[in-house]
């Protein structure tokens, strides 16, 4: 495919940036190229924008890290949100997957990964300061870890707890309903949601 | 997934752009948007204006009517093809099946369809009339049909090779190599290229 000729360099342009794109190979960049090119031309300038602007003023929410439009994000400022509880997880993609399962109502806590020292990921390099600060000041009568049930999460999970335990606040882990050695996002909904409403005090989960 | 809830409307918009997309689902789109994230601002400013930069400016070439970015396009302008040799093929995909197999030096015309009765579309829906007529014009020694080896596709080789018999030039087909029934664009560039270079006389095909 590499010496491919297209008969217009607009054309492959816009393959080629398509195909840049990961797990799409050149065959499906080209369809979605030319179904885009059927559309009208105010839809593929909606299309094309959308990321252009989400790249430019995306933000990260000052108080749960999660990518926001506003200095507060949309789930941090509802104020129909319990806001004495605070679901800590690795990624933005956590904080979806468990607004997915529509059992949780409270706040979140973005990480930004978890401790993984083969990968040079210390506690410095997350939020985890950030969240014990946002504990001590903040009515926070809960705290929720919901991160993957892996040798990393458990590390995270245990240094989390540890830093929160003088704070005297119930800490609590997600049900281990999640198969152990499972990325969190891969998860269907309902497993993922009982393991929400089945949580478990830190404390107890390893007996 | 319906009532998906995003922290940020601008997450919330990408995702929902992609996810329009065929055979994009919200869990790629999502994955797609957050692999954009992380790129340099400048890489996805490139990557949205690929599609709206080829959709406003995008022109189909007067001679084969392939998209184009000039009235004239590539390959019809390019001096070292073989400019006594038309391939005819349905659609832009095609052109760039066949310009695949790295087997064809000749020019190319897009019908833009073929004769199909079932969904409403003639010969005067498709761009015949101009084949016969560049061929009566241009230099043309040999048309090469490649169209799909599909009853429709069959009908249509006809209708061409009875429209050009006047003019008393060489019409052949592309070998049968591609299998009975399947759509050109998914055949595999060894056979499509084999079937170009043993392409028959369109008279001996039915033999």
């Amino acid at each position: 495919m590499s010496n491919q000729q297209y008969s217009s360099s607009l054309l492959e342009n816009a393959v080629n940036e398509f195909a840049k794109l990961p797990g799409i190979g050149r065959k499906t960049a080209l369809r979605l190229v030319l179904y885009l090119l059927k559309q009208p031309e105010q839809e593929v300038e909606a299309f094309g924008n959308a990321f252009i602007q989400l790249r430019k003023e995306i933000i990260y929410c000052k108080v749960c890290h999660n990518i926001s439009d506003t200095e507060v994000c949309r789930i941090c400022s509802n104020p129909s949100r319990d806001h004495e509880t605070v679901c800590v997880v690795e990624n933005i993609k956590d904080v979806m997957s468990v607004e997915n399962t529509q059992q949780f109502r409270g706040l979140y806590h973005v990480l930004g990964g978890i401790i993984s020292p083969m990968d040079g990921i210390g506690p410095k390099d997350l939020e985890i300061e950030s969240l014990i600060q946002r504990v001590t000041e903040e009515q926070v009568k809960e705290v929720i870890l919901a991160l993957s049930t892996t040798m990393e999460g458990d590390t995270t999970n245990f240094y989390i707890f540890r830093k929160l335990a003088p704070l005297n606040i119930k800490v609590t882990t997600i049900a281990r309903g999640v198969a152990i050695g499972d990325e969190l996002e891969y998860a269907d909904e309902v497993t993922l949601g009982r393991s929400i409403l089945n949580r478990v005090d830190f404390t107890n989960s390893f007996k």
